[in-house]
């Protein structure tokens, strides 16, 4: 346990005791800091994750707070282990007719959507960026598109350069491709490093979408053991790297779909130097990058990236324009092939969506509208895992991710998850069973459950149905 | 030679030789059929080629007049004979350096855009557009993705089957999948029918985006010999389906690029019969569909499909929207395997830009607005004919598309294409080089030329350099 941890959990086991109550004061980080005589940084390190975790919370320049949830949030259910996958051989990929079997059963409006993958569209100031478009896309010069084709409009590639510069990373606005979506940028990065038949390191379990990816570039996935808290496990890693020689690893370095887990950043670096080792290119899915919830950003792997091979690929689909499909990439040393693959796939992205964003961007709302969804994210999760608490088994297990919008839980031995998504769809609830997590089916007793539509009345009658369809299940 | 062709090259030898003047109104349909024994049918098609090679104009409830060009028309270089490509083996695709190098050096507004790929966007009506957007974006209901998300925006899509009603096609709102652009649709019809190392035909010459896909699908290009005026060789291609039977046809049936061919009607039903005895899909590449210059619409070979084996694939790039990235495909009875390849490739398409042509198409402008288009397009095809007369060297062959942008130049012998396109570049000039359209490079002295900028005041003194340079190469 590090250091930062171990402070935390004794900050939160006064929590639990009653030393420390809602509404009291945390020592500041400089007395705590002194006190303890540890680095400022291991205290915010600590305090953050107790924030992250619906446990404190900072007010501007006054300091950090006990909430009143945080006794609740400590009864939660206890958080998942790391599963070991079975030995990590390459699988060949058949996971579609399960995936879109699932995917398709749970479109509907009328099912409560805790199995979907999309936050509530009601987040997002779609009103307010529909005006800005109406504006931007009266006044867009007809040749633009010839100057822009392929790597996209140059005004929003700048924007986004602005916003890695303020991160401290030097991404320059040509190194930036813009796609349809994170989705196509995975796609063509998957594109520009491999042939049919190549071998691609995943997590375990990891993001569906992936694993269709692959099997759609005729790709083989290697598995790799993932931790529910700091994800991939960098030892299972390099053995995989040693043993196989894989031509890429898709990894989701911050807030990982479906376990909601993040590197910490030191653990970032070296799976960087790991792979730069290997001359391995690493494919960074960071879709949730802007959805933390505590005060600081988490720096993408692509921060430590010396050598180009990391190929950072994020999108505004999950933060602010759901259903534009304006994603990019920042592909490293692989940033020809992929403008060039760009080129033969889709030619280029839409404009009119380039623009609005890249106008909304300009005029700054960017980041009043995040610090909003960041808090009510935070505190749909609060509130999920509260209802979660109260009306799921003993026996459960729960994530508690610092960001994004999804926690996984374990449910109680024996209960099968393919088994309880027929069920719950039968009673007009969504989940998402783990087997469509992993080319080899596993994780039959996880699920992932999304919290980005608590605000949905039904969510709290859903989770109390879901609870006894486990109990009855045991 | 067809009854309706003998009929127009009769009627083009009366103009030539000054039986018929400028302004002459020619016989009514129903007189010359009368007067001839042909069905009205018969002279219909003749007089929408005679229109289409820009020497006859209709008007309105009144007949055929014989155009001021006419007779200048006429003078223009004769049109290219077929040229047989080498034996019909698969190739290994490596195109792609040279067609990168060649398309990245027109990237420049500063050239005169004879090699673009594009109409000039001024031709389009962006603003109007825009302002339709501008309305239907502030309408945008959050949750039509959540309802549409992977076949497309359903208003859209009933849009489109309604434009395929009117042109006696049953095609329903529901084979429809929206993509972004027709080369993402086209993309995914390749993955939808063919694995890396199957072999796909085309035709020769082929637009150069086909063998770029087909290079990035790991595919094998076979090439039939095409016909500039009426498309591909079906003796050749059923020579071909019966030798090495290709997992699909890429092929664009009307106003190919780039020689600008069309196959005449019972050309396209013999095509889908022949395919259909071999049960091999077409993927037919209709981008151009909209933009004939006479006033019939020329059919899709999709028309005569009994079997769901045409993926007919469009979009409104090329006739309303260019750099909004809407496209669609109507894959007949590969519509699931599409619509889960779109999923898994890009999840949907930018949603405001399929709101706002759905709102365009539902008030009813667009007719009106293709109208002009094709009435503008055909008169820059006969001015852009006139200039090439006048600067070329005697000893170029072009071909007379009845639809569409692009003509194809057969220059005169020893004359490199390459050599001239480098050359052109240098004096401030694009041109289309013919090796970018074939994956053996041949067609060493043939190079496509855009029409659709010639409102362009430097197309004339662009020319008159180009001829020139031909001549001087001779």
């Amino acid at each position: 346990m590090k250091r930062y941890e171990a402070l935390a959990e004794e900050i939160a086991r006064s929590i639990r005791d009653g030393l420390l109550r809602p509404g009291d004061r945390l020592p500041s980080v400089r007395e705590a800091s002194r006190h303890r005589a540890v680095s400022p940084a291991t205290v915010f390190q600590a305090y953050y994750r107790l924030e992250a975790q619906g446990l404190v919370r900072s007010r501007e320049r006054s300091g950090y707070y006990v909430t009143r949830s945080a006794a609740k949030a400590l009864a939660a259910p206890p958080e998942p282990e790391m599963r070991v996958p079975p030995p990590s051989e390459s699988t060949e990929l058949d996971v579609s007719e399960l995936v879109f079997e699932v995917l398709e059963s749970a479109m509907s409006r009328d099912l409560v959507p805790l199995g979907s993958a999309f936050p509530s569209p009601e987040l997002f100031p779609l009103a307010r960026l529909g005006r800005s478009m109406a504006s931007s896309v009266q006044q867009l010069d007809p040749w633009s598109s010839v100057d822009d084709l392929t790597p996209g409009f140059s005004r929003l590639r700048r924007q986004i350069a602005l916003r890695y510069l303020v991160d401290g990373m030097h991404v320059p606005a040509d190194d930036i491709v813009i796609t349809n979506g994170a989705l196509e940028a995975l796609n063509l990065c998957l594109a520009a490093v491999t042939r049919p038949g190549d071998a691609v390191v995943v997590e375990s379990p990891t993001f569906y979408a992936a694993l269709q990816a692959l099997e759609r570039n005729h790709l083989r996935a290697i598995e790799v053991a993932t931790h529910p808290r700091e994800g991939i496990d960098l030892a299972a890693l390099a053995e995989v790297l040693e043993r196989h020689r894989p031509k890429a690893c898709w990894l989701m370095t911050s807030f990982q779909n479906p376990l909601g887990s993040s590197m910490p950043d030191a653990k970032k670096q070296a799976l960087v130097e790991l792979l730069a080792r290997f001359e391995v290119p690493l494919i960074e899915d960071d879709v949730y990058a802007e959805l933390y919830h505590g005060t600081s950003r988490h720096l993408p792997a692509k921060a430590w990236d010396r050598h180009g091979l990391v190929m950072h690929c994020s999108s505004f689909s999950k933060c602010l324009a759901p259903g534009y499909r304006v994603g990019w990439v920042a592909p490293g040393r692989y940033r020809q092939a992929v403008a060039r693959l760009k080129l033969t796939t889709s030619l280029t992205t839409s404009a009119p969506a380039q623009h609005a964003i890249a106008a909304w961007l300009e005029k700054g709302g960017f980041d009043r509208h995040l610090r909003r969804l960041r808090r009510t994210l935070a505190d749909q999760q609060a509130t999920f895992l509260e209802l979660l608490t109260r009306h799921f088994p003993a026996g459960c297990r729960v994530t508690r991710p610092s960001g994004g919008y999804f926690v996984w839980v374990e449910l109680p031995p024996g209960v099968d998850a393919l088994e309880l998504h027929r069920r719950a769809l039968s009673h007009g609830i969504s989940i998402a069973p783990g087997p469509i997590f992993s080319a080899h089916r596993g994780f039959a007793n996880g699920i992932r459950l999304n919290y980005g539509h608590t605000a949905d009345p039904r969510t709290g009658p859903a989770l109390a149905t879901l609870g006894k369809l486990i109990a009855s299940a045991m």
